[in-house]
């Protein structure tokens, strides 16, 4: 399963004080840790109220470039940011990043698509559209489709779409989940895309919420979800994955399983 | 989902002694336990090395009888024992009980269906044939047909057929849990039965054995089990069971997630 690290994010609290105080050594502290803990992917997102987002995400991925060359995930609710997020990842040969995200909004297509036709960049697709975040699973990936065949229109190969079939909170809406993991099997089914998902929305609300995200996790990844943005620095979590890829059998001769265990990183 | 108590077994060296010594207070608090942890069904087993037993069984059920009025499942190897044993359980107006099991083998297929058809026993019908554990989901999916086909045939309802897909140990071979998932899939898309498992033989030979076993739970469940036969004693696996039903939307409100996180169960 590919291992998105979520944690370099402006709306984080300590990450917006490290973007105000340009505080490098946080930062690169944050990607080590991910990097170390197993990621394969780093999201970086520089939204922080008040700030200049094209200029403080051109600083988080600057530093973050210059701790580790991991493909990184631009990530960002701003069109200008985007644009200048991709370009400073590849800047001096870096690596082309993931763009988080696309989706079936009009405004996110007319500047996310020019974008993935110049680079190829591997894309997160929401399933919501100006509508909003469909109530159905059928409704959901019918966004799906048409973001396959967006990107698949401008270049893209099937599998660089990671559909995300999104999640709201069970709390609210007690079939939530059950939408979410409907429209994941219908994807999979019907697509050659590949799906991943930030599914911690789904314990808002409720006690235990790592019980609960690390359940959903298992429980999307028996359905076949591909990738996950999350916390790889939880222990719990990433004890989870462990064992999800052994039983998934993407782990030869349960290898990273038993060297987690020898770690003590399974109890 | 429905959750199968697992522990009154007599291949466990504790029971098969309680069994031996006619310890009824062992067993009642077996009984007890499980009750009281949530399960809805018992799986009892009287096997015992040297045992006899076909007494040994209706031993074991009349003193469980004796402190639950719940169903109970009746697991045997032994055509008399499974005979006798559903006798025991319907004797004085007793709840009908699962069989545990059928499968595609002749002399179990001979021995079992008569008894489905005379009392509609729900049964537990396991994956495998006279040429053993197939080692694709599409022949386990063959010979859950055949089950299906006999059991309506001798007028079973199909939900009262419970499919268990099998499986083997990952340590082993890496596909093996794979191959289970596969299955189930199949089963829940081509079927009107209901799906069950054993599924602790998955970890077998790894350490850490119930982080493995509470994931492929969950990762069942995400494709859609509808049972599983468990420690329901074990509090991480149940912890998991409560989150996944919450989940699942089968949990209303997600009353039972949060009495049990009230308890102090799910931490």
């Amino acid at each position: 399963m590919l291992l998105m690290g979520e944690s370099i994010n402006g709306t984080r609290k300590q990450v917006a004080e490290a973007i105000q105080n340009r505080d490098a050594a946080f930062i690169e502290n944050l990607a080590r840790e991910q990097v170390d803990a197993g990621a394969h992917v780093l999201d970086v997102n520089g939204g922080v109220a008040g700030g200049n987002e094209v200029e403080d995400l051109r600083w988080l991925i600057d530093v973050v470039r210059g701790v580790t060359d991991m493909q990184l995930m631009v990530d960002s609710a701003s069109p200008a940011a985007l644009a200048a997020g991709v370009e400073a990842c590849v800047a001096n040969g870096g690596k082309v990043p993931f763009i988080n995200s696309i989706s079936g909004e009009q405004s996110r297509i007319d500047v996310v698509l020019p974008l993935i036709e110049k680079h190829k960049c591997p894309v997160i697709g929401l399933c919501l559209s100006d509508e909003g975040i469909p109530p159905t699973a059928e409704d959901r990936f019918a966004v799906a489709k048409r973001l396959f065949e967006l990107c698949t229109g401008a270049g893209l190969p099937a599998e660089d779409l990671w559909v995300d079939p999104l999640v709201l909170a069970v709390s609210a809406d007690q079939a939530a989940a059950g939408v979410t993991m409907q429209t994941l099997k219908l994807v999979k089914e019907r697509l050659p895309v590949r799906t991943t998902g930030g599914l911690s929305n789904v314990s808002f609300g409720l006690p235990n919420r790592p019980l609960l995200n690390r359940t959903f996790v298992a429980m999307c990844a028996g359905i076949g979800i591909d990738g996950a943005v999350l916390d790889v620095r939880n222990k719990e979590m990433m004890a989870v994955v462990r064992a999800m890829e052994a039983l998934r059998g993407e782990d030869n001769y349960c290898g990273n399983y038993l060297k987690a265990h020898r770690a003590g990183l399974l109890e």
